[in-house]
């Protein structure tokens, strides 16, 4: 099995990202040592780059100065990996500055999240012309960010093929695991428009389907089972790659799902990567809840094997 | 690349079964002419068996007269193959009974729909209990039926773990297209528990997952590309099998999201089958959207090949 | 506070009339002795009629020959007051039908369910026709009820409007809540149309917007205290209106929102009717949510006072 | 018809606010030119004070510059009228550290929009301790703000109550429109907790059920009609209110669930008000949209009479 052969464009999305959390310390402040440890870790799996401000990294509870800090020191960690970086805002002005600012520092591209507070006013048209504006603007190509579980503002099925001409959109991170829209998006986009799956319980019946790539929290804690599923389904062992797929399905929706940012980052801490604190209103996980979770997390690393 | 095997009881779902439509005639009337013309011309074609009274039978504006004879007719028809019947009503003792008279009947198996009116009050423990006593009075196994796009009630993910144990339980017919859902109901079962995809556009990542059959109501009219996506994706030819989802994609959307009923019903006439009217208050296809939709089904058909 | 003037036609709704229950013996059986009981027992309150075959009386889980028994025993039950009956089903003819046999048992007007499996083909013409259909046909006035919590279809705002030109369309009972789609039904349609209101937490400010009527369930197991909210918006007493309305609020959620219909029942019994049993798939309400029960009932009671 | 009394605290909300507008030129940057001259010209009318930084003031699209200049330039303007501002964001820090700018600013009060970026994450637990925060840091008094429309998540209906007994805790904006909902907050909460209305086509039954305040969209475009409606609905003019509530349905309906900010904005300059332009992604409204809201808002200001 292979995906749909990418476009000549650097940069592409072929292989694994996992979304970075963003550590605090218990004070509240920005844990960049733990940030660039958790970099460094990432650094001996087999990842394709990295996603820094995205839903999991806390991105809506961040400051400018704190968002730009955390991309400088991504750009530094990432070593030659790809530096995916969240962007979107509500305005697209404001949008598409955040994108230069980014950009300047070491972004290779951006992933922008649908707008979403006025969601019964996002329509194909406000939407493309949104991407658009953001794409014309920002000196690195563009991916789109669509997760309705955050945003409530699903992809519209024909927005991708609308917006795949121009020349600095790159793709789409759809993460609502719905793959009678993935399909649709890739029926309707050409071979160089990436589609990465956001939705890791789904991520290898989306490789089936043409995926490229996997932005997945569950790669944070657990990259290498994350990695060997998309070696495997990219070289058409499928038994392997629906057994790692089973394996990790516990985990995933545990990270997700169910604990939020929360769990991910307790996962990262147990995993022994550096979780650090979530930022309020977030609060960190109970105590059974924790006891659970551990064993989930236990589980799915020996489910997933060496 | 292989389904989970099947156990050894029969009846066992693998393949795809066609959800037989209910021809009606201008006057309303039950149209067994056309509904038998119909079984005679899928005999041709490389398919497992059978669904009546399922939702594109239009089984909740049935007579209970009505759904009898078209069992009665159905089992004549099918010759050999597996004839499942769609049994599911409100009432757990008016459920029992129905799958009592369809297995009189002949049919080998029941495809019994969650209750659903009372949608707030279908907890898994109070669906548990309606599968064990049904299960326990049916002559046939049973398999559950959600779909939450008519019933508003999704699978309770541990639902079918849960009565898996039941010796007269065989399996589901699991219609969200949700397939990360597929997962973990494909994780919490055992190998002789039967999962069918109940929703087209996910047909072949259903197939990687370890599905096992497809009821789908794209298979009506195009019976010959979704049997040739199944051999494809069980023989292990995923490049075809893709090819041929992505062909299938805008006629399976086509005949249930976009049009319903009776959209698959035109496109069963459209294709030299016998859709016959609707029964009010449905309505047939508009005259603008019965041209896009003979447009839809040609290029589907064209895309699939021969 | 008066509401919308009736029209000069028979049957109109005025006032308070409780959905009654179906009581059920324990070996599943109709209860009718229980059902007639209940009959005269309301015969002591300020009420206007009764509703049989709602959804508060199992009737998706009744047979035909049940339902008209039942409408034969309320008939009798009813005295002189007005008698409305549920008849909706999903085929347009089948209802129609059901209409005329409850009509000939004595039923002064039908209540008609909206359609709803095909929940996405419900489109406002679809329904307009059906019920045009089935006002056409029906000896006895038609009202439209809509109940989403139920069905998943929301009252198309436009719909009672298109409606209510017909000479045997009376009204609505709206059971959503939505006092804002209440307000655009008063407005959009003449003061001989009827609007119920179906939702007991808001029948207070439903009368002050201009219903004419309430159909609540709490009303089955608190008719005095409800009959006197009714009266005092009626006759403009607006701070004992609201008194009520809030002393009945916990014990309105409890009965529908909370405990469904089995709540209902219980509640029933609680008060000295006669609920009897529900019929599976739902099933009684737990020994713990008993005594809560039993304390929000009495807690109402006192608090509307005498 | 009386409020429920108010406490002794200044500020209260006992009147209509409307939730001003921010103009912006159409090069995108702020109008605070227009944006006075709307506080100049609301002066003439019967209203209690103003919210500024509101859903309907694009607050998510404003940089914090902004919105300090936005508040200074309305504390200017409100002379000694009650001065309301938004202040919720995502981070509970950075709320409370927003509380404190704009109250230095000289806003009488805070709007507290519930955190929803993680909105499976904001159980009642979450949010109490979000808002108990904040209304410990806050040198002004905190109302919460709950608007599902946007944010997707619903009041708990638990929450107000507890929080009420926070002394900084002063009242709630509810936005859903749900009067089950606020039946229960007002039933729940003490009389010196104020629920103000947020949306318009309920807010006369509201007011009935005992809501001291309306912040409605429509007030910003006809503010002497939904001024009336108040003082009516207040003096026991029930027939009146009702009158001025129907009157108003249309357009309270257009300015919101159908055109948007951008609907609201056109119908402000329409109405004499200036409007001025939305911000990208938000786009005007069309011109056979701005001939429809020009006709409903000439029949809303006729029927509502002088």
């Amino acid at each position: 099995l292979h995906a749909r052969a990418p476009g000549d464009g650097s940069p592409r999305l072929d292989g694994i990202l996992p979304p970075l959390v963003t550590p605090f310390r218990p004070d509240g402040a920005l844990d960049l040592v733990a940030f660039e440890a958790n970099l460094e870790a990432y650094a001996a799996f087999d990842l394709e780059g990295y996603l820094v401000l995205g839903s999991n990294g806390e991105a809506p509870s961040l400051g400018e100065d704190e968002k730009l800090s955390l991309v400088a020191a991504a750009r530094r960690g990432a070593g030659g990996r790809l530096l995916l970086v969240g962007a979107g805002l509500e305005s697209t002005e404001a949008t598409a500055s955040l994108c230069r600012k980014v950009a300047d520092l070491g972004a290779n591209a951006v992933l922008v999240l649908t707008p979403h507070y006025y969601r019964s006013q996002m329509t194909v048209e406000v939407l493309r012309r949104h991407y658009e504006r953001v794409a014309d603007v920002s000196p690195v190509p563009v991916y789109l960010y669509t997760v309705p579980a955050f945003t409530g503002v699903p992809c519209p099925p024909e927005l991708p093929g609308l917006l795949a001409p121009h020349p600095n959109v790159a793709g789409i991170k759809e993460s609502s695991g719905d793959l009678a829209l993935m399909g649709q998006i890739l029926a309707s986009t050409p071979e160089r428009f990436a589609v990465a799956c956001g939705s890791a319980p789904v991520l290898y019946p989306a490789l089936c389907l043409g995926a490229s790539a996997g932005i997945l929290a569950v790669a944070c804690c657990a990259p290498g089972p994350v990695a060997r599923l998309f070696r495997a389904a990219r070289s058409g062992e499928h038994e392997e790659a629906r057994r790692l797929q089973a394996a990790l399905l516990p985990l995933a929706t545990a990270v997700t799902k169910k604990h939020g940012v929360a769990g991910l980052k307790l996962a990262l801490t147990l995993s022994g990567f550096r979780g650090g604190e979530v930022r309020p209103p977030l609060c960190g996980v109970g105590v059974a809840a924790r006891d659970e979770l551990r064993t989930t997390l236990e589980r799915a690393v020996a489910a997933a094997g060496s």
